[in-house]
């Protein structure tokens, strides 16, 4: 028999509205009309965008992308860098019920093609610094259908301007309607963002997020943050990876003030810090490393209490310390592009803060528990989808499920299924279960080092090494051996001046790790980064392969 | 043809999860086992259960009630005041997929009867306290199932302690797995509380809140508040009102503290605050006005700087003059049951904190703007569905519509369409648009006094009242009149040792209104109130209507 609460008691539009980020926006522009959103260069030059402004322009860009019959299930690609349309584009492109696809803006133009191809773009907004990039990728499209291209020319760009069609975007937004009637989806399961993954191996996948997981990862962060209201957020992380850990629209559910930043240098972040009180930002470790280490003088005057958001890697405790040292707060969280970005967080515990720095950074170091607004995190055998004991020791895959996890790779369902069997995300990432319930990392699947039928997580080995006072960067990856099967093999990257041989590295690593999982080849020279600030151990795996053979 | 972001893209349990306020207490209770989560009494005698505790607690209480057989769509009703199984009660059931149903403390047995037969409650908890009540109210029963009893006997209650049944709540869960394994609900849109609304005419109305409403009302407040991880929050306000304004679900999501409190006393108040370190607490204006007016000596040694939240009328100038010299920040807030409570923040904004206290306490005294994850609220004609002009001056219905309205009414689909026709949630507040887009009530719609043709807000001719110094409390109702067809009656409460004549307080009112608006009767006397403080006009109006007979 039905129970008497689902009897006569119907979603109408008065108790159901689709879960989006959008309504973020309307309603700060509606609340907040003349705070400050969006503040683009610096002085009296700068370009700034109040609520109000900010949803008019957004509410332009998507009347204009309507008359172009822009609509539901659309894809408008963007290469753009964080500069204001970059912030538009997060709220103008879904507002038509189209689907945003920020692309890397350091890929090459066969990636670029590739994309443009596989996510059927009708438009693509670019900044005139990549229109060289993008003319290419625009002749290497299989596809014959018409790509509309509108070219941004950002007055903050010091560069050639080549603007690679006619479109320019202030024109075109100009003929939109800033009354435009838009609205929310019907289905809150809809589309909003397409974001390919690096693709380290084949053709990248095309994540999907929708506007119920994108607007639960928005409000996720201000929990797991404490994210007050009116934050001043830098954007020293690039929009267009998972859509900046979706904080263009945080930021909006908080009112806030987007900081744009054409170029992340600690000179430019520093002045942005100073010139407009910022409050919060974003990196990977590379940004904060770069703050760190800049000059005692070039930090004149920032704010203390400043916090910092921390993902890609573990941040060393020399990382913390130097952060402590300028009087900002880090929080390091973890996540994937699958799971809109960071969805575990290493919250800190009260007792953790009167420990030594040693054991505090052990600690924080680790991947942590689940967003408050994803349903879990488990650690799991993934062939028996048992979860591992929480021994801190058995090693299992991270598995991620809830409202935070992507709708899947688009035009893919093997890799979907894939991805999603069991009824969890296989995340790729090997850890272990603490007793506390902290997930600590151990390696990727494909980095593992299998020497001898032993695992060496590489991750062990880049631990050792970054204690070597004369190491500022390593990564270890595994090179064919015929004896072993696999070897580690280090590739380390040393501070200015500083000098060492591979015996003393090897002999480093003898003396605090078991002898086989010490690295039997040292390269030194600079390692090879993503945009995102990630090293590229796939091109150092090439490398070794090529060293072995 | 089918958009290729709605292709092979299915829900699965890997990215799909009921949005519910049971995962909070889960997570916390996994993330910060061993923090408070509730505290009940003071000293070394006092009740303490961390999050750990509190949630084995709740598993046991699920289930105790599992091996009863009470499952989805089941009804469990309590009668308790703030203490920790109200806590748990918020919980526990619907673990099993079972509604809460809170029952007013201060109803009759009458009243309780119809609600038990009309929820078909199959469970009812009952703090001993109301025994004699509920005795009475299981013999008014019509229906003949059988509803086990079970009594909740608590240390603190120093009055007559009298069972109704023979089942004690502590020996109940006992028989309880705390370790239940209960699940989410399959769908996020089942019931998980039933809230009787007070009924001031005919039977009371069966108010249905679903998980997805319970998890987005608790988050929102989060959002309004800016209310930060491991608050200490004071149980001032009725848990068994709106379900403590969601508040059981939002102290879980932030792994904060409960701090119980049988009665609300100033005393009783400050001592809590004192010793538990309270920093936030609401409640209607009687509240804090309680607070206000207590003597300096009791305050001595609280805490600055706790945040309070008021609803159910505007706080008066003098009311948040008072919280100032306190020391607390107060936030007005507005809602009705259908809505989980608040559903509006006068949100404040900058430039409000240099106007001076007069014209501060009028901005804060208005409604204000919707809460962030409810769609929306509008002042509308409900004749034609459009909104008023924003001019402060268009008299229309105050509507809400999304994911924080109510389900509907239990069986009740007349009254849930009426409620919920054209799309919005009809409030039955009548009110003004500002031109800032802030919403400022005029009226109940069965407030309203309409003589000869015009209109009078009775709330705009008590803001006249409590502007006279002799007056503590003001109400005023319709009085019928033979020539105007109704005139304002006024019912006044003086302060101590105040003398003031009727006339004297007509000739104030005409002094600050038009003539006819003034009340043409004053009644002094102690006002009737509700149970959360708000004065009840029903009786008024039955009294006046008794004098003009």
């Amino acid at each position: 028999m039905m129970s008497i609460f689902d009897q006569d008691l119907p979603q109408t539009s008065a108790n159901y509205a689709a879960i989006s980020p959008l309504s973020f926006i309307e309603r700060s522009a509606q609340v907040y009309p003349q705070r400050l959103a969006v503040v683009h260069g610096s002085g009296p030059s700068a370009l700034r965008y109040t609520w109000s402004e900010l949803y008019r322009r957004c509410r332009q860009l998507a009347s204009a992308l309507s008359l172009d019959g822009i609509g539901k299930g659309d894809t408008v690609a963007v290469m753009l860098p964080n500069t204001p349309p970059m912030v538009e584009a997060h709220f103008g492109i879904p507002m038509v019920g189209a689907v945003l696809n920020t692309l890397n803006t350091r890929l090459d133009a066969e990636t670029i093609a590739f994309m443009l191809d596989h996510g059927e773009a009708k438009v693509v907004i670019v900044d005139t610094e990549f229109a060289p990039v993008m003319r290419k990728a625009l002749t290497l499209r299989k596809s014959t259908t018409f790509l509309n291209v509108i070219n941004v020319t950002d007055t903050f760009y010091t560069g050639l301007n080549q603007p690679v069609g006619k479109l320019e975007y202030e024109d075109y937004i100009a003929g939109g309607d800033p009354e435009f009637d838009w609205e929310l989806p019907d289905d809150e399961w809809s589309a909003i963002a397409l974001n390919y993954t690096s693709g380290t191996t084949g053709n990248p996948k095309g994540v999907v997020y929708h506007h119920r997981g994108a607007a639960t990862a928005a409000v996720s962060v201000i929990l797991e943050w404490d994210l007050p209201k009116h934050p001043v957020f830098l954007w020293t992380l690039p929009m267009f990876h998972c859509n900046g850990w979706c904080f263009p629209w945080t930021i909006a559910a908080r009112a806030g003030v987007n900081v744009c930043l054409r170029r992340v240098e600690a000179q430019a972040v520093f002045d942005a810090m100073r010139e407009n009180g910022v409050t919060h930002y974003c990196g990977a470790p590379v940004v904060h490393a770069m703050l760190v280490d800049a000059p005692d003088a070039m930090k004149e005057g920032v704010a203390s209490g400043i916090r910092a958001m921390v993902a890609g890697a573990a941040p060393p405790a020399s990382m913390i310390e130097g952060m402590e040292r300028m009087g900002f707060n880090l929080l390091h969280v973890y996540g994937l592009t699958e799971v809109y970005g960071p969805a575990t967080v290493c919250a800190k515990q009260e007792a953790w803060s009167s420990l030594e720095i040693g054991e505090r950074a052990r600690l924080n170091a680790r991947q942590g528990v689940s967003y408050h607004l994803e349903r879990g995190i488990a650690v799991m055998d993934p062939a028996t989808m048992k979860p591992v004991p929480a021994d801190g020791e058995t090693m299992g895959e991270i598995m991620f499920r809830g409202n935070m996890t992507m709708k899947g790779y688009l035009k893919n369902p093997k890799a979907t299924q894939e991805a999603l069997h069991g009824g969890w995300f296989h995340s790729g990432d090997l850890a272990v279960m603490d007793p506390d319930g902290y997930v600590r990392i151990k390696d990727r699947s494909k980095d593992i080092i299998i020497s001898g039928g032993e695992n060496i997580s590489s991750i062990e080995v880049e631990d050792v090494l970054y204690r070597h006072p004369a190491v500022l960067a390593a990564a270890v990856v595994a090179q064919p051996d015929s004896q072993w099967g696999e070897t580690p093999c280090a590739f380390i990257e040393l501070k200015q001046n500083a000098k060492v041989s591979s015996e003393e590295i090897i002999a480093h690593c003898k003396k605090h790790l078991a002898s086989f999982k010490a690295p039997k080849a040292v390269v030194f020279c600079e390692l090879p980064k993503t945009s995102t600030g990630k090293i590229q151990k796939f091109e150092l795996r090439k490398q070794a392969n090529a060293i072995a053979s």
